[in-house]
């Protein structure tokens, strides 16, 4: 499933002239599952796909027509490579929901925070470079770093989100081994995958250990407002400036196919995040930040977050309660905002091996190893309750426990038998999808 | 003017932590010029903004009404790394103007023809790999190939073109160095800088030439569709599909706010820029390809690149019979389509030099030196016609002309009398924007 992306055959005339970098191009896990998550009759818990159908047409309508009708001599035309200056402003003010205060010069605009992780990646990392994230970590950030040759070396959680002592110890085995640490990858509100929260005390013990360390950090926050019950603690960057890269987006507060996102950084390294923006795409899309810049001014944008927290906290709890009711005795996380819940598995089942079957019965999720540059993760998958209703979660969920089920009878059945038996080809096995498996 | 991207000063505590490849991202001297051509006083010459106003909004209108009311499902969600089906279709219809006969599975969308041009370098550029170009050749080409390491060599261009035989002993000359050839770039028809267009017989001789010597040709188009009296010759990729890659854009034949640009590429590397397009950007932005997509099935867009060729037609003669006027002495292009005239200067004077005292006579251009990596052109500049109205074009030449028998006088009378004598400080000097100069 992780194809080597210099993998090919002799058909490739080209073969030998790729790039080193382009051998840590691999697709991902989560790529092949979005071809089932597209087919109607699975039940998709794999996908990150927020529910735009949330987002009533009419608060979009007006921004939209607004954007034609007096603003397209901007919408249409290049633009600045930073991005908009009226969008940045109202950035400042999306961001003072999470305690950041920062001034309009300090925000760049990017093409989804996902780009201002590939830019942050070129602008820092050396082959062989290692970024501290988090173990697990978000998905297409690992392959984000490993495309530039960078290395992952992942800094353990447990349900209060990264562990300090943990990544202190693990800060000191990789200069021991004489590697140059380059930042700090984390996701330290509704982490993606775990769902689980950096409390306060703990964000000031990273920054205290970061700062000491004289590591960057890097605060990917694209959940932060979509709170359940009560918010997250402050961003990290509330708190510190100078060591601090925060990244926001409107993909989960709005609409990812606007791709409007944005990096806040240090004064030199906004510098050089603004021109590697502009040698990737020139400037990023005026008509999409006009957008986003005309929904912000006229519709109750807090209000329609309210609505999101709203839809999401109901598919939560659906999930929550599923779990409890079809698989109590496995352990998850339980979260307390944004997309995602992390679920273990016994130790002797693979959620990889085990997808095939799951999507056989109509249900999918990502496995845990998606998630580890090391191999991590493997009695372990994440579970989106961001997309499907409530009622196919709970049916997803039901099916999932009848795979799981299936899974540990015929692993104690093998056990009592003929542990080491090939279980014979069957015809099921040739409708799984070609992707998958 | 091009600092170092590296350079910085112990005010940046993270001077030390960029990576190698962020030594070869500079500000390019086009983007300085942005600033100045947003002064209103200031005629400029300089920018390639495409001039979005001739496009009716009626024409957007619809397709971005369309958009909202019945495919917001869509528009406002991630989508597929390689583009929305329905778009790629129809970049078919688009191509085949130009000869292309490809498959929708061919075809990769891409935020803009730049970030092509940035996945490509990624996927292929190691650091001192050599990228041959056209001398001179795009300025923001140049700098996304140094942002990787890779170093541009050019191949020497006239009136008609790269000359093939200079193209042969280029590569031959690099060969002999014991460097890495990487890929041609190339822009075939109605070439920026120059405005020059390649005719049919060299075409097939570049293209032999390169699959002889076992060169990539990487075909940028952005302005074919736009000609004024006769179209181009068909593309390279028309008649050789395994050793061209093919980069086309709606930047200028719709707007460039929008970010939909496109890929085709042979099979093997299509499939690694869907991957780094993936880990860049997760997906282009659906909203702006689906907008692109209605309003090329509602509108009549071939007629509207009708529009735009007499609006640039009628800008092109305005700038030549300026030139013809006011600069008769001098040699310009005669560009049959495109946005550019490149104007050559008697051999002492320096271009970039004098652009400060043509800023204060209020009008800008592009030094010829940011169309070279190694320092060419020096006696020359690049003349946009594309954005300011034929009026604002005749007054623009009727300046530059004052600039420049300004500056022969004052070479002519410094030569007399005292060749290396300093001018002094003149109050005017300190009018000028800090980023010019």
């Amino acid at each position: 499933m992780t194809g080597n992306a210099n993998q090919g055959t002799n058909l490739d005339p080209w073969y030998g002239s790729y790039a080193a970098r382009t051998a840590g191009l691999a697709a991902s896990e989560v790529r092949a599952l979005f071809a089932v998550a597209s087919r109607p009759e699975v039940v998709s818990l794999a996908g990150g796909m927020p529910f735009v159908s949330a987002l009533p047409t009419e608060l979009l309508t007006e921004a939209v027509e607004r954007t034609v009708r007096e603003r397209a001599g901007v919408a249409l035309q290049y633009g600045s490579g930073q991005g908009m200056p009226q969008l940045r402003e109202q950035i400042l003010d999306v961001m003072a929901l999470e305690g950041i205060r920062a001034g309009v010069d300090d925000v760049v605009v990017t093409t989804g925070s996902q780009h201002a992780l590939e830019l942050l990646a070129k602008l820092f990392l050396d082959p062989g470079d290692v970024v501290i994230a988090e173990g697990p970590s978000y998905v297409t950030a690992i392959t984000v770093f490993k495309s530039f040759e960078g290395e992952v070396v992942h800094a353990p959680m447990d349900d209060g989100g990264v562990n300090p002592q943990a990544l202190r110890e693990t800060i000191a085995r990789v200069r021991a081994e004489g590697r140059t640490i380059k930042f700090l990858y984390t996701v330290p509100s509704f982490h993606n995958p775990m769902g689980v929260t950096l409390s306060w005390e703990r964000r000031m013990e990273v920054l205290e250990i970061c700062r000491t360390e004289g590591i960057l950090v890097v605060e990917d926050n694209p959940y932060g407002l979509l709170y359940f019950d009560q918010p997250a603690p402050h961003a990290m960057r509330s708190v510190e400036e100078d060591g601090v890269i925060y990244l926001g987006t409107f993909s989960k507060t709005l609409a990812p196919g606007m791709r409007v996102g944005w990096a806040v950084a240090p004064h030199a390294i906004r510098e050089k995040l603004v021109l590697a923006n502009e040698a990737a795409v020139l400037s990023p899309g005026t008509f999409g930040q006009t957008v986003v810049s005309e929904y912000l001014s006229t519709a109750d944008w807090k209000g329609q977050i309210d609505t999101f927290r709203g839809v999401y906290r109901e598919r939560r709890d659906a999930m929550l309660s599923a779990l409890q009711e079809h698989l109590p005795s496995l352990s998850w996380t339980t979260p307390n905002g944004g997309f995602y819940v992390w679920l273990t598995l016994p130790p002797e089942l693979d959620s990889k091996a085990m997808l095939p079957r799951a999507v056989k019965e109509l249900v999918a999720y990502t496995p845990g190893t998606a998630f580890y540059a090391d191999g991590g993760g493997r009695n372990a998958m994440r579970l989106s309750f961001c997309y499907p209703t409530p009622d196919f979660i709970r049916e997803g969920i039901r099916r999932l426990a009848n795979v799981i089920n299936g899974e540990l009878s015929l692993v104690s059945e093998f056990s009592k038998t003929a542990p080491l038996q090939i279980r014979p080809a069957q015809d099921s096995d040739r409708v799984l999808p070609p992707n998958i498996g």
